[in-house]
């Protein structure tokens, strides 16, 4: 089964805006493309996750699952954050295992939600 | 279509914890349950939505939908949110449009996530 980790491509993470640059969202996104995604994740860009104050923002969804959203992150994060999507795409029910669970997921939770049928 | 109202009953909202009093997520989960889920909204007590430094959470899902998760709730705003979760059940999409958004959401909004296939 294919999880997602979407990517708030539109995130400014509190940054002023400078013409002709990605904003900080674009610029996460493009390096976890650059890195690619591992077996069993697909990257998908958003369009605002609505987590502005705690930009930038990321989340793990799929069927059956847990969604959680991360907030803080950057494009320096990319290769630690497809480590923590591939443990979450190895989880059934997409609850990875506290002392298995990489660092930045441990601080920067912003939120879970379950999956409701 | 059901939506679901989704209610994090272990929820602290940062007060300390008294001996045989419910914590303020059992409170609002309580609250809501008295006035009573409206048509196409049912209320779901969960264990932790994650976003204890926001508490109370609560969060609204549905299939096909964006899901939205908001902060800072307590019972005296059980009314207000079950008219908010009306008019969610009522957008195909989840997407209220903002001017008929109820104020608690349009401020307490800590993030949202998009229906994935």
């Amino acid at each position: 089964m294919t999880v997602s980790l979407l990517v708030c491509t539109t995130c400014r993470a509190g940054q002023p805006v400078i013409d002709g640059q990605p904003v900080p969202g674009a610029r996460l996104f493009a390096a976890l493309e650059r890195l690619g995604a591992p077996e069993g994740v697909r990257i998908l860009p958003v369009e605002c996750l609505s987590a502005c104050n705690s930009g930038s923002a990321i989340a793990l969804s799929g069927p059956g699952r847990w969604s959680y959203i991360y907030g803080g992150m950057s494009d320096a994060d990319a290769a630690e954050i497809l480590t923590g999507a591939a443990a979450y795409a190895a989880a059934d029910d997409g609850i990875v295992p506290w002392r298995d669970r990489i660092a930045i997921f441990r601080k920067r939770s912003i939120a879970r939600i379950p999956s409701i049928g």
